[in-house]
């Protein structure tokens, strides 16, 4: 059993060392804000022949699903965004469904990973954080060691095929004098999710800030504001929703660490 | 038999009326930089078996193939971007390719669209160029009735499962006190192939600029410089390339125009 490292341990670790720690097992813990300045992503595998209406969803959710790289048939090594890598392995920590459920949360799916496996690797906002905190935004949870939290809307995104659900969003709270440069700055990153998709009122979009489904609470003062992001945590609400009969994602906030520069991904300088 | 327009008739329509006219055959001829302000796109349309392989290979080149809208099988009405459009009689001029050769240059085609079939709406540089003429960047052949030129790069494109192809170009001689602004102004529609992909020398791209692939010969002036971007054609180079079984394509310069003004689909305001 190799030795047990920290959150801590990995400040300044590259994303392939960050990777070897996560799939030797080193490391459990979840990889928020790991390795910044390096492209972080969700992931989902599924079965080839649900794959065609998985791209559909994508095509037209682009909000939550900005779709970054898609393997081969079989194949859970994404040879663009991190060659050498397994998406297998590489992830701390997994969710499994099975007919609409999900039946096991390992942390390392090679037993679950069939012949005709596809992963789809779909951006994240915690690739543009480190941007804001160098653009000298606010961002206390950061500092708290918390997690941004994830809420499900009442908002439901563009089904296609048999696939439908709701959209699920991250919230970070924004001083009010810093909100102008936060939507400015994520904009230049519609992979990672880009602009949020609202500001303020969180009944707006059927949700309890107090209760976030997934990471931390974390509070708003009084001189900010609540700003919400399209969240690629949305493919597991549509897996629930939607029945799915195999499909394999990272849990939340256990995100795959690629070889590439958020920077590159911008979509302009 | 409807009493035949010209291009200059044209003006002054709006999309559902222009449609209109290519439907009842009442205009045969291109649609390019006809209803100035709504998106135009080339169409794709595959069975379904082979929309995966597609759809996987547009994801791979987002360049030659920014993809706005997928029907569902068997539809041919793009629901998003012009709903209550027909994508088998409302453009003006098809390529109809079987086992890799074009078989057919028909102005509709109800009689080869298929029960499984599958539209794919790709985004055209046609849509920005009203924007380069409001930014005074000059653009002299649209002025001299002419058609882009497009050229076959000896570029790769990413091959994605049996689909592999060069990538095509479309040529616009720049002046180059107006190079800036223009490569800044199409960085914001990655919708219609967003900024260019190269500037200057043609044998950089391996290509003849005086004998295009489709579209007008235009001259480069002196205080020009050739701008390539790249182009919707590419999936035609595909099918042939690849021998794809069955494709339906738009015949180059002969465009969809949908009812989506160009200005919702850039990325930033």
């Amino acid at each position: 059993m190799p030795q047990q490292l920290s959150k801590e341990d990995l400040v300044g670790l590259g994303p392939a060392e960050v990777r070897g720690h996560i799939r030797s097992g080193a490391y459990r813990g979840d990889s928020w804000a790991v390795a910044p300045g390096f492209a972080q992503t969700a992931m989902v595998a599924l079965p080839r022949e649900a794959a065609l209406d998985f791209m559909i969803f994508a095509q037209r959710n682009p909000g939550p699903c900005p779709l970054l790289e898609v393997t081969e048939p079989g194949s859970a090594s994404p040879e663009q965004l991190a060659p050498g890598a397994d998406l297998r392995t590489d992830l701390g920590k997994y969710r499994v469904y099975s007919d609409g459920e999900c039946v096991a949360e390992p942390g390392d799916v090679s037993e679950h990973w069939t012949d005709d496996m596809m992963a789809f690797v779909i951006g994240c906002t915690g690739s543009f954080e480190h941007h804001m905190v160098d653009a000298g935004i606010s961002l206390d949870y950061l500092g708290d060691g918390k997690v941004v939290p994830v809420y499900v809307t009442d908002r439901d995104c563009e089904a296609a095929g048999s696939l439908h659900g709701p959209l699920a969003v991250s919230m970070r709270p924004i001083r009010t004098d810093e909100l102008v440069r936060t939507i400015e700055l994520t904009s230049r990153f519609p992979a990672f999710h880009g602009a949020p998709i609202h500001v303020g009122d969180p009944d707006a979009l059927g949700v309890d800030i107090d209760d976030p489904a997934y990471g931390d609470r974390v509070e708003v003062k009084a001189n900010e504001v609540p700003v919400f992001w399209a969240c690629s945590v949305t493919p597991q609400l549509v897996a629930l929703e939607s029945h799915v009969d195999s499909m394999i994602t990272n849990y939340p906030s256990f995100m795959f660490i690629t070889d590439t520069p958020t920077e590159q991904m911008a979509v302009s300088a």
